[in-house]
């Protein structure tokens, strides 16, 4: 018998291949290799293919994963059409959502809707989370013009992931250096065991759902502001904060009346996020290869790591990796509403994998409750009631 | 230390008041009050706001949500023009995942995404009930006709929410007596304790996503064939079946095949669905007030639901909610790959009544995992793999 525990914190929900935490020695790792050696050595196609399939891909194998992601950077031109209507102001997330789900209706997921077999076929999960990871890159920029009122920038077939991501993002030859620090951010973030966007994944995946409708879900739920939202709000916070003299205060400050200190904190961590370190490294490269003609975020963050630290550390809690992604994705020149996309378009490698991990080991989702309310209550007729 | 249950069967997920289940007995309640109760004496306006608030509603509060219910009837253009725009043949479920994302955009839930307090606002929780569970019934016949080449029909503010919808939907002048029918189908749909979608509307409700996003997430888990398909996938079958004396042979055919025999058994329910029970009465009412003058469908379930219930009784596994409604929603002339669409137009009462619920006690959803994979792999470079 199981007991109620809020939020199910600790309840196991799945069994998995995929991605493994230590959150007291600060361990993250994804199919068995610690996230320090793929940011490192790997790319984002690869660690990619690696969540999808469990293992290093072959040569033979990454070449022709390449190949089709690159073959499905094109988004039919319906899609464009519909983006044209989408109101200008509206969040780029629900975007996201909105025209993934759109794109169940042209693309052939749409039939496990009738519970067609081939949900469990191979190479159907496999192409359609080729046309789901290339597309999430092209909408996101996508809607980046749209919105602003400009044509969108088509992708090109001779860059990798990243470069052809700031390239439709910017118009401009992307900087080889300053793609691979987005490539590694897309690492970073590809994947983080069952947390709530994830989870979401999975409860939709186990309705065998179109995986349109499956990822469409986790992109709704890493749209919350306690989960994907988060990266937004630090820029907002250290903006606000304005200078590093003034990070002292400002702890101070939301200590006293009980408020969030944005990125930091991780229910999964009681040590410094893995992937925070990375990303602070990353930082001091990105500012190092600008000649230090960067904006005034990077040092503001780092005073309030240290204020923060200094006052927050002895309870295990320190920056997590939303703390300094926003800060790199703003000096890259994106836009803070962006940033939840740009979680979204790297972790839809590990939500497609959990998808596929579910499918082989179906049960739909049905959990229990607690029942606390009224029982065996009297119809009043309308006219006897007040 | 709780233990690893695929599915969370049986694992309490959360404390609720809403509804209630006691699969021995056959009993549903909805705060407190048993289904036949409502069935027989309520409307679906006054069990959306039972849902909703907790008690029945007094003469003046039913009043005012009735009347804004109505005022909600209308879509903005920018919906109806999107709708032009996408695939005729795609799945009315993707269009509802994805206008409902959309309607976040033009609405003001959208703000939740920065974390703003109003999201535990009581007026704004109710105000963005009212607008979605109108809209909800507008929009599904919205698509009815434009993906059939015809401009939607405008609702009317004379109608009851369920005349409305048959209205919307045919452009006759509904019968009344057909639309109570139809209004107690709405009812009946309208909540089912923690289910897939349900659970997936606390998931992501539970990290301050909008609640378009909360409520097309509900419609995404909704819309998998081994959830709110299942009525589509029973007319099927019963078509396919085709007379009532082959009902037999066809239920063996299938026992023996280990194949699923559509809308028959359900894990809360070891006895016959109540709702299911009053669905088949509703169907002979149905055919009483039409003199008989119904299809085949009717007769052949009949025939199923005896057959299925000689061989299968005897485990427990009897019709369950969608046995019957598809028969019902088909002599009423609306298209099968609609069918999960009403589910959606009546349970997303429960849905709000559940998000509702989650923000008053929130907890974020993240679970855990039991990790079964590889640890510690070295990175081999990819010149040295195959």
């Amino acid at each position: 018998m199981n007991e109620y525990v809020p939020g199910l914190e600790g309840v196991p929900a799945t069994k998995s291949n995929i991605s493994f935490i230590d959150g007291e020695k600060g361990i993250l790792s994804y199919r068995g290799y610690p996230i320090e050696m793929l940011a490192e050595r790997s790319t984002f196609e690869e660690t990619a293919l690696l969540l999808l399939d469990g293992d290093l891909p072959t040569r033979a194998k990454l070449k022709a994963f390449d190949q089709d992601m690159r073959a499905n950077r094109q988004v039919k031109f319906r899609i464009r059409e519909l983006m044209r209507q989408l109101p200008p102001a509206g969040h780029p997330m629900d975007m996201l959502q909105s025209m993934m789900a759109c794109l169940g209706m042209d693309h052939s997921g749409a039939e496990c809707l009738t519970g067609g077999d081939h949900c469990n076929d191979v190479n159907f999960v496999h192409n359609t989370s080729v046309t789901i990871i290339a597309h999430m890159a092209t909408m996101v920029t996508m809607w980046e013009h749209i919105r602003n009122g400009y044509d969108p920038i088509e992708p090109r077939t001779d860059l990798t992931h990243a470069e052809n991501f700031l390239w439709m993002l910017t118009g401009k030859e992307p900087d080889r250096y300053i793609a691979r620090i987005m490539d590694i951010c897309l690492i970073l973030h590809a994947e983080h065991t069952i947390n709530a966007s994830t989870f979401a994944v999975l409860v939709a995946g186990s309705t065998l759902a179109s995986p349109y409708s499956v990822i469409a879900s986790g992109i709704a739920t890493l749209s919350g502001p306690l989960h994907g939202g988060a990266n937004q709000a630090v820029v907002h916070m250290l903006e606000e904060i304005g200078t590093p003299e003034k990070a002292a205060a400002y702890i101070d400050a939301q200590l006293k009346a009980k408020k969030k200190i944005w990125g930091f904190g991780h229910r999964e961590y009681n040590v410094k996020d893995p992937r925070a370190v990375i990303l602070e490294h990353l930082m001091r490269k990105f500012a190092d290869y600008k000649e230090g003609k960067v904006g005034p975020l990077f040092e503001i963050a780092q005073a309030v790591e240290k204020a923060a630290t200094d006052r927050l550390g002895a309870k295990g809690i320190y920056p997590n990796v939303d703390f300094y992604s926003g800060v790199l994705y703003r000096e890259m020149g994106i836009a803070p509403d962006q940033f939840p996309s740009l979680f979204a378009m790297s972790r839809v490698a590990g939500w497609l994998a959990h998808w596929k991990e579910q499918l082989g080991q179906n049960r739909i989702f049905r959990p229990t409750q607690v029942y606390t309310g009224e029982v065996d209550r009297e119809y009043v007729p309308l006219e006897r009631r007040g």
